[in-house]
């Protein structure tokens, strides 16, 4: 199956290396930035084309990996295109292809991508969804190839695995990042608390969250959650947020 | 020297096992709850004790590793010792053991300790304070003793550590617990998401969180923001929650 891939930022960019990885065939790259397109293409031995006219007639799957509010306009491109197309968003409705393409569907890796981390694919879970039992069979194909962990999942459900993830992995960075402010202020090492952040990533890799939940708002340590309060009085902004979460974190657990 | 360990709790039996593995002398157990002594000192090759008062004369260091709220009263019991007694609490200043003790001083482990979940504590960042210089040198040879990583921090910027670490640990904790929630009410499994917890935790060990931050709130993404606000209508404490953190990520990457 001789597959095109649209973008050339995080997404774009892992996906076209583990499409290579896994043995397929990655022929043609198209990105709003031209520059970026040609480097991705040198780098997965595909070809990299100037304008979505130039697709090859051979073309079986195009996937879109661009930003969530580029997808419907690049669909709109892709009228003439007879093949099977797929997106890579987490938000995106897999109506944005209806009445446009013939056959289409969803390709969404969960992960955090960044341009300089390399990442296992193989690991990363990838939510599959389409127009019709056929396409699915032959997206599912493919997202085995790329993954052992492969899940049919609705848009509607979709949407609330993008949601999941802000609550799972933006916000956790950043309180790494509120951190790692308040460490700068008194000239505190952020290395001392590296550790503690990948320990309390890995221990609910196999427990749930609510079970190794820690810290004083959990225990009802009123004494410690004033000390803290008082400690941020000069930031506002920071107690809200330490309020607010104390105060969740106390709702659950009870 | 002759170490005895006050306490049985999830620091106390990391810090135990520890010590064992160093070959340091760990020689008496004592703990308000008798039985979790009895059993820390059989895993451990120490004795326990039913009494402070049966601490042996030669006993040269006391680790007191309770709750913060219990570190003063058991200070109180140990008048009569004339050896080192340091504490292994983030939040609870060196002054409690002031004109109570003459040698004494601070050794906290930066970790979220589990009983069930194993840690290398030569990893572990230890903090450690002393009330004079010869105690902060022998304190300081058996933090070195335990782990590669240990750093001389006073009370005042242990606190602030010790803040910094609900940050970046229990609240983040707390956020993978509302992911999980979220995704148990569509009938996702929480799997989906273990990955992305993983690899959010993994990058900052390298970069700075602030450079690595993703999501809708950093882009500005409006469009998403709102229709994540939607999804949360049912769930207001949850609005809240999404509305103060995007905003903060909002304020911190301008």
């Amino acid at each position: 199956m001789k597959i095109a891939l649209i973008g050339s930022g995080n997404v774009a960019t892992h996906l076209a290396q583990a499409l290579k990885t896994a043995g397929l065939d990655l022929t043609q790259i198209w990105s709003r930035r031209l520059e970026n397109a040609e480097q991705l293409a040198k780098k997965t031995g595909a070809r990299w084309i100037s304008s979505l006219e130039e697709l090859d007639n051979d073309i079986e799957l195009v996937i879109v990996a661009v930003k969530d509010d580029a997808v419907a306009s690049i669909v709109d491109q892709l009228a003439a295109f007879n093949g099977t197309v797929v997106h890579t968003s987490g938000a995106v409705s897999m109506e944005v292809f209806q009445s446009k393409v013939a056959h289409y569907g969803v390709l969404y890796p969960l992960q955090t991508f960044s341009l300089k981390k390399e990442v296992d694919f193989s690991t990363i879970p990838i939510c599959i969804e389409a127009s019709d039992a056929k396409t699915l069979l032959s997206i599912r194909q493919l997202a085995e190839q790329l993954s052992k962990n492969v899940t049919e999942v609705d848009s509607a459900r979709r949407s609330i695995l993008h949601l999941a993830a802000v609550f799972a992995c933006n916000f956790p960075n950043h309180l790494y990042a509120l951190a790692a402010d308040l460490l700068r202020q008194y000239e505190l090492d952020f290395d001392l608390i590296r550790p503690l952040i990948l320990e309390t990533a890995v221990k609910v890799q196999q427990a749930l969250p609510a079970e190794v939940q820690t810290g004083p708002a959990v225990r009802n340590d009123e004494l410690t959650l004033q000390r803290h309060e008082a400690l941020l009085a000069n930031d506002p902004h920071l107690v809200d947020i330490y309020k607010l979460l104390s105060d969740s974190i106390k709702k659950s657990s009870k």
